[in-house]
Formats: C-alpha cells, sequence, structure tokens
C-alpha cells in the first residue's frame, strides 16, 4: 500500500445534473488509473466536486471505485462537510463502503479558529480507525493552517499526512524544513497544485496530489517520474510542454478543464455540477491541443 | 407586506448537535420577533447557519416559523446552495412551506463566474413565483457581485430586491447612485452588517437586514427607528452605546454572539453547528455586559 506516498490521482466523479453517480463513466475512468498503476487514487477531492454531491451519492460512488479498484489501488475519499456530524457520518460511511483512508477538508462558511479546526479534526479522525489525510487548500476552503496547528494534528493517532498547496519551487525547502522537526517521522507531507508539484516532490515532498492525473495518467506520471529522479531539466522540459494546460488551467479553473478533457476523450458525456459551467467550444478545442500537444512529452 | 423594506430580522435556527431542529425554542425566538413588530423576518441567513442544515431540517425550521408567524410578518427563507439543482429543489420547497419569499446567496466551492451566478440565479428564480432577494455577503460566500451582474438579475420578473454588504457611511450615497439609474424602479437595495447598517439605511437603503435584530428586536428597533428618521445625532449616540457589542461581533464572530445572547437570555440552550463553537464563559459574560449597556439606548 503506498497511501500518502507517490503519485496520487484525483479523478473527477460523472453524475447528472441531480448528482446521481454515473458508475459506468466513474468505472472507465478508474480503470485507466489503474491500469496506468498510479500509487493511490484520491476520490471526492476538489476534482471529485465532494461538496456538490449527497451522502448517499458520495457512498455510491465510493462503493463504485471500491468494487473497480478491488484492492489493488489504494482509495483515499474526501469527507469534508460545513457541519461535523456531517463530516463524521461521511468518515464513518467510508470504511464499510471500501476505503483505504479519508482526506479532511476544513470547509467553512463562518470563519473558523485554529483550535475549531482541531477539535472538527480530532472529532472525525476518532470516528473512523482509517487513516486520516488533512487537506489543506486555502484556495478552496478559506482556511489557513498554522504549523502549530498541522503539528498538533499530526500527533493525533489517525492523523498520518497532509496534502499541503506547493509554494513557489524555492520556498519549498524552506517549507519542509521548518515542518519536519515539527511532525513524527512517519508523518508524509505531499503536494498539490499541479504546475508546482513535481518540482515540490523533487525537492522533499513525500506524494503528488493531481487532478490531471486523474485524467491523463500516462502523461503526468512520465512528470511525476522525472520529479521522483530529482532530474531538474527533466521537470523543466516536460513542465514547458504542460504550460499551455496548466495555463488554461489557471484561466478557465481546473475542474472545468477537467471535465474538457474527460468530454474529449469519450471518457464521460457530461458537465460539471452546475454552476459550474462547462467549457465553451473554444475554449474545449484549446483544452484539447494542449492535451494533443503532450505527445512531445 | 413590508418585504424587502424596513427592519429585517435574521434569528439563528436552534437545533441539537446533529442539526435537528429546537421547534420550541425557534418559536420562541419568532414569537419575540412578531411581538417587537419587525417588519420582516430572515430566517435561514448566515445567522441562521442555513449550510449547516438538510434539507429536510431547512423545511422544518421554516413550517415552524410560518405557523408560528401565521401571516403577520412576512417570512423570508434562505435557500443558498452549492449546487444549483440543490437550490431549486430548496426553493421548491419554500413556499408550501409557507414561506412569503426567497434569499438568494452564491455559495461557492469552485470560483464561479459573473455568468455562471447570472445562470444560477435565473434558474433558481424560476423554480418558484416567490419573490427572490440577492444575498450578495462576499465575506461569507467569496463571489463578488459587479453592478452588470446586479442589474441583470434585477431585470429578471422575480428578483426584486438585493442585500449588500454596508459600505463605509462616506461611500454610501455613491454606491446607491451608481447602482439605482440601473435597476427597474421598484427594486429594492437594503444593506447588512449590523455596525454600518443604521448610516446606510438614513442615507437611502430600504431594508436593514440584521442578524442582532432577530435576538434583540427592541434595542435595533430603537437604532432603525433613529434611520428611518435620519437622525444622525441619535445613530451615533445609539451605535456609541451599541460598540461593546458591534466590535465583540467583530472579535468572536456575529454568529456566536447571537447564541451566545440567546442563551444569556435564556432562549436557547444549546449551541452553534460545531465545528463554530460556543462563546467561553469570559467571553460570554462580556457579551452580555454589552447587552446589559443597551438599556441606556
Amino acid at each position: 500500500m503506498a497511501l500518502f506516498q507517490g503519485l496520487s490521482a484525483f479523478p473527477i466523479t460523472p453524475a447528472d445534473a441531480d448528482g446521481q453517480i454515473d458508475k459506468a463513466a466513474l468505472a472507465r475512468i478508474l480503470e485507466r488509473l489503474a491500469v496506468a498503476e498510479v500509487d493511490s487514487i484520491g476520490l471526492l477531492g476538489s476534482a471529485g466536486s465532494y461538496v456538490y454531491l449527497s451522502r448517499d451519492q458520495r457512498r455510491q460512488a465510493v462503493e463504485t471505485a471500491a468494487e473497480v479498484l478491488n484492492g489493488k489501488t489504494p482509495l483515499m475519499v474526501g469527507v469534508g462537510a460545513f457541519r461535523t456530524s456531517e463530516a463524521v457520518a461521511l468518515a464513518k460511511d467510508a470504511k464499510p463502503a471500501g476505503a483505504d483512508a479519508v482526506l479532511l477538508a476544513p470547509v467553512s462558511y463562518v470563519s473558523l479558529s485554529q483550535d475549531e479546526v482541531f477539535q472538527h479534526f480530532k472529532t472525525v479522525s476518532e470516528a473512523t480507525d482509517l487513516p486520516l489525510c488533512i487537506y489543506n487548500n486555502p484556495g478552496a476552503t478559506h482556511f489557513t493552517f498554522g504549523d502549530e496547528l498541522l503539528s498538533k494534528l499530526a500527533h493525533l493517532p489517525n492523523i498520518q499526512a497532509v496534502k499541503m498547496p506547493s509554494p513557489l519551487k524555492e520556498d519549498v525547502p524552506e517549507e519542509l524544513n521548518r515542518l519536519r522537526p515539527r511532525m513524527p517521522s512517519d508523518f508524509k507531507i505531499g503536494y498539490s497544485w499541479d504546475m508546482r508539484s513535481a518540482d515540490a516532490v523533487a525537492l522533499g515532498g513525500e506524494a503528488w496530489y493531481s487532478g490531471m492525473a486523474g485524467i491523463l495518467p500516462q502523461q503526468v506520471l512520465k512528470l511525476y517520474r522525472a520529479a521522483q529522479a530529482q532530474n531538474f531539466a527533466d521537470i523543466d522540459r516536460m513542465n514547458a510542454i504542460f504550460k499551455p494546460l496548466w495555463d488554461l488551467c489557471t484561466k478557465l479553473g481546473t475542474v472545468r478543464v477537467l471535465y474538457g478533457i474527460a468530454n474529449g476523450t469519450g471518457l464521460f458525456d457530461g458537465q460539471p455540477p452546475l454552476p459550474v459551467s462547462p467549457l465553451s467550444q473554444t475554449e474545449a478545442e484549446k483544452v484539447m491541443q494542449a492535451v494533443s500537444s503532450l505527445s512531445a512529452l
């Protein structure tokens, strides 16, 4: 089991306009990820539109994924929710539905204090015996973890990893040198934000949590292998080839781009959850051009 | 019916740790608001923790409120949700449950474009024949309405009002002069953010959407009457008396303060939805001191 290490692929969750899961499309997407041999799956992350789905829909997605993966690829599932009692319920659902780990984001409406988030994570982690990864994504959740909070959480029994937003390349060593001494020795620090994550892994991050790997696993694995080998020349060369796609993610929003690729490659004939709109035809064409150019990797 | 005009009181939604509505406590709070003769009720706003409650819990809260108010005080209810189809379902529930109007906030996880929010509001407004008030609260929803979007929405048939965050006193005239010519003549512009709203109303805002009025209706009505009379000396005098309470709202978060007052006045023996924590005993004492000092109004 390579939980919290290596390349973790975050797929979209194909669903209809009401959020009913398209199990066949989800299975198609997950089978490709298993065949590509990503190190783990991050179901129901931001790419997987977890906040847009009901508890029942989320359980169905996990059950479908567990059936498809059949224990061959570790399955981590997002259990974030506004309310602690709802996140607890989702965490309790995860293991019987077939998950190997849970991922928890501090989804917030009322601004939360560091101590409120500590209590929230502690309560959820105690509701399951699955290992838990902290989902640190201030851009989506509007909550910023302080180092002290991360350290306190890392010392709770079930909390074994954090998914950090990748800083600029030049800031990665400082961040890891600052965080590592505060964490238990077996605690895993991984990174997301695809355009920066290869560098973050090459400089010591233990995992890359990737939305793009959820739809283009082969291509992202090439970049991941360069990162693993700390081959910075190859990372730079490949990131230059990825650049048009990274730029479209910045401009159009990663989730919209992921759905555009799912449509363009025939994996899923459907849309993101409204109010999030699908790409225009022109935008979709630009995205698929950027995907085509990845053949130069 | 004074919908979208005057003082609209936004109560908390008393509930247990799982979000099950405490109907008796909700009835107690609403009866006080009706007796105080606020102009309308804004149920399930930010003060009412709408995002922390399920569809069924929200329907029960609306039904309880409609029964208590019995048509004497207009009832507006929040129908915001991440997913358009969920907001549509909530809007469809509102009228049969007894609501007179709906309030819609652009709750967002993926950042939304102006056009996505337009489509979201159009779809929800077409799902009900109740009038709709736009909930503009960038601090909570992380979405900023442009003037053009507000104007386009204001011209849709059911959309009749907006709840704006109060700007600084000196900026109110410019804002109203900028927005009014872009809106239909019967479109109502109201304000929230209690510490600033009396001035905003005195300078031309047509409604004050108030969380504090949801728990201290008599006291806030005094300040509202001064605003209505454009008596700026009285507004300043009363805002000085309110200042310790406004400062505690800023420091501790308005929702936590509202629950503290509900507890301290014996209206509700319960807590905000976790992960939002109740006040410490010291904080609660400071809040009740600030409430006591309002006797000088």
